[in-house]
């Protein structure tokens, strides 16, 4: 959703090939992903699979991705509490890495308590994932962070570090990381990647 | 897609809104469309909810709808032949009538044979669907059309009243109007609503 994301020295979509080719391929890809889903998996029954679909569709929109993106939005400007703030990530970024971890269980046919036990995970992954994107956001050069660093600042926009403060917000990740290392627990050596997931969000510097 | 629609004198989402929630509110509608058609439905069978599914994903992406909005695009300026104008329509605009059609059949739980029968049909309504679309810009008055009459014009966009005159749009649509009652002729009485959609495309005037 960034205007000005740049990865390994290559412009964004939009400026190559303009907004409104930009705007159809985002279209497409969001077809092809549902198209994709619902191509018969060996393995994976049928009820599943819609349960999936049904997964990440509500993981897109309004009470999802594209919902969460739309409170943001409001927020600029705004001096929304740790709480609100919380809320607009669970549903901006947080929805879609939850429903990433959740489709990755579906597929090894995990029972509705392995579910609910990696949603709870999840929701964990998705916060830090944020709150370490403040952090960097804050801190970081614009080389290394491969986008333009300190923008959150320059435009108002609310964040975890401008809330509670670097040591606050370096507080709030080490409880995360230790709750979601947690919650893997049940899974023993099964969960070897997610826990590996864990500290790749909180340690990595770009 | 176009931007200057305006129904009841209401202006459209992006004017009251701004573009940036317009977008948002296009990719929660998109996924909306697959929560909706994820949830189990009486009557119809998992594998063939699915089946829909994938039918609607294929109708909205690269090979549908966002496809042949990228070739109109590419289009404008150009002087395609009439061929390549069905092509384009075939996919931004037809895509999406098909897979209506054939979404409702599914609901109906058609068989393979009928599906391929009103597939014919759909693509049929399809073209009707746009060869009228561009006689009316071309003829109609802003007022009657509810958008900018004479627009593919002013934006040297080639349309069927362009390429082929209005005698032989005419013409078109009369031939394509036939065929559609035609294909239709199997499903007898059951059919009475596509045979009526049929006449309301062409004997339309807005």
């Amino acid at each position: 959703m960034d205007n000005d994301i740049l990865r390994r020295g290559k412009p964004t979509c939009h400026v190559e090939f303009g907004e409104a080719m930009a705007l159809l391929v985002g279209d497409a890809l969001q077809s092809l992903a549902f198209q994709t889903l619902s191509m018969r998996m060996p393995g994976i029954g049928a009820e599943r699979q819609l349960a999936m679909i049904h997964l990440l569709a509500l993981a897109s929109g309004s009470h999802g991705m594209a919902g969460g993106q739309a409170l943001d939005m409001a927020a600029v400007g705004q001096q929304p509490t740790v709480n609100e703030l919380e809320f607009i990530h669970i549903h901006k970024t947080g929805a879609l890495i939850r429903s990433s971890i959740l489709l990755g269980a579906h597929c090894g046919n995990a029972s509705a308590e392995e579910l609910e036990q990696l949603g709870h995970y999840a929701n964990r992954a998705g916060l830090l994932f944020q709150i370490v994107d403040d952090i960097l956001d804050a801190e970081c050069n614009t080389a290394t962070l491969g986008k333009t660093a300190g923008k959150d600042a320059a435009q108002n926009k609310p964040t975890y570090a401008s809330l509670l403060g670097k040591v606050g917000a370096d507080s709030l990740v080490a409880d995360l990381r230790g709750e979601a290392h947690e919650t893997l627990a049940p899974f023993d050596s099964r969960a070897l990647r997610l826990h590996e997931l864990t500290d790749f969000i909180v340690d990595r510097n770009f």
